[in-house]
């Protein structure tokens, strides 16, 4: 385990169901953990749990902020252990303090499950990454911590907030230390980027995420990642934001939605 | 309670987050009842244990397929209740066995929660109610007892399987009784359109989804209701759809989107 994200999701098993691993404050985001990041600790203690290997698709509440440098528990529920799927429920409990309660069925993504078809939602054109621009903290006028583990390089037309033409942000991503992706990380890699709606609200303040989705569609291969994300829909602070990756082969690898606040900078 | 959708999905409690229901087999779907009625069973009695009124966040694992005409326990498990959102598990049980697992958020729609903005999706033209198909069981070769409760007529460039331009398909709904829609109703109406996947791919078999996520956006203005659902990608025979629904002021009122896998027709 050679690799940064492996060693800091990694959870040890400490009784029947239940795990213990330490959040790492390296992922955080100004001063809270990444929400991606809490997701892939209890996705590590699942997929130990899982008679299959894919998270195929994982839902997440969150119930209270992380916190950083601090330990974690786990709790897992198996829900159902079938033939082709496995269901589970986690629950990832600082301080004696549910923070996140997952959902998440695991399969096999390279076993055949039904009909086959060429259906699927082409990868954007984008500026390579050399031509996109790294994420920086100061545009949102917060600290990256995340920008030590992961790389992401935004769309130059999308990249400044209040700038953009539409409510979308785009780029790439990898893991900094040179870990290649794999279905456990792009849940991750769905929650990482700026909000979609900063490129034409502007400065707006905290977006917390009240629920994530996210469905891994294929085993990615090496390189680089691609990202897009839109804001679907803003109503009265509530915003539903779409997501989708795909790999350096241009193949869909995930889609992520998510229901979030977007509340003004206080 | 005069509807029938409010006299079918009705629940008694029977002890602390416990509730006793019946699934009636006019909402089958051939031998299986509907998915989303399943589900409207379920958010009758986390609306009832929670402290806000709508559901703003519905995920649903569908485990094991319901049996119409028997009855059902219910049951609740709070997560979080907080001053803006109540978050919740649910559990539909039949003869000792889970058919189906929901975590759901209820908040208020009403109520401000951030930023406001008019970023939304626009609803596609769509020919008139009276212009579209009437979902018919023969195209699909099953029984549509549903058709009792909900009329949905489809858009007639999509309507035929196998001769769609695209793998999507669009229409209104709306129930036979006269019954308005709202928050709670919402969810059943994004799981009762044939698979969006049927139009390009003509009679395949049977779609059983794996996981249904729902978001509610608004409390919706009476009358028809305009859905369109797409296939966004289907790979080994797992599929995902992508649905959104518009209330008869043209307001986006509901997002869905769904895993399932598509069968050969055996």
């Amino acid at each position: 385990m050679d690799y940064l994200f492996d060693k800091e999701v990694a959870v040890e098993k400490t009784a029947d169901n239940r795990y213990s691993g330490k959040v790492h404050a390296a992922w955080n985001i100004g001063d809270n953990p990444n929400g991606g990041y809490l997701l892939s600790i209890i996705l590590a203690a699942l997929r130990d749990a899982s008679s299959h290997p894919d998270p195929i698709s994982i839902t997440t509440h969150y119930l209270r902020p992380g916190s950083g440098g601090e330990r974690c528990e786990i709790e897992v529920e198996p829900v159902r252990v079938g033939r082709t799927l496995t269901t589970l429920r986690g629950r990832l409990v600082q301080d004696g303090k549910a923070r996140l309660e997952v959902i998440a069925a695991f399969g096999d993504l390279e076993q055949a499950a039904g009909v086959e078809s060429d259906i699927t939602i082409p990868p954007p054109d984008l500026p390579p990454p050399e031509e996109c621009v790294p994420r920086d903290g100061s545009l949102q006028n917060i600290e990256l911590p995340i920008n030590s583990r992961l790389d992401v390089r935004l769309h130059p037309d999308f990249a400044v907030p209040g700038k953009a033409p539409s409510p979308q942000v785009s780029g790439w991503i990898r893991f900094v230390d040179g870990l290649e992706p794999n279905t456990t990380s792009l849940p991750l890699f769905t929650d990482t980027f700026p909000p979609s709606s900063f490129g034409v609200l502007g400065m707006v303040g905290w977006v917390p995420t009240i629920e994530l989705t996210v469905h891994v569609r294929r085993r990615p291969a090496p390189g680089w990642v691609k990202a897009l994300f839109r804001t679907d829909d803003l109503n009265e602070g509530r915003m539903i934001e779409t997501g989708s990756l795909w790999d350096s082969k241009g193949q869909l690898v995930a889609q992520s939605r998510q229901i979030g606040l977007v509340l003004q900078a206080s």
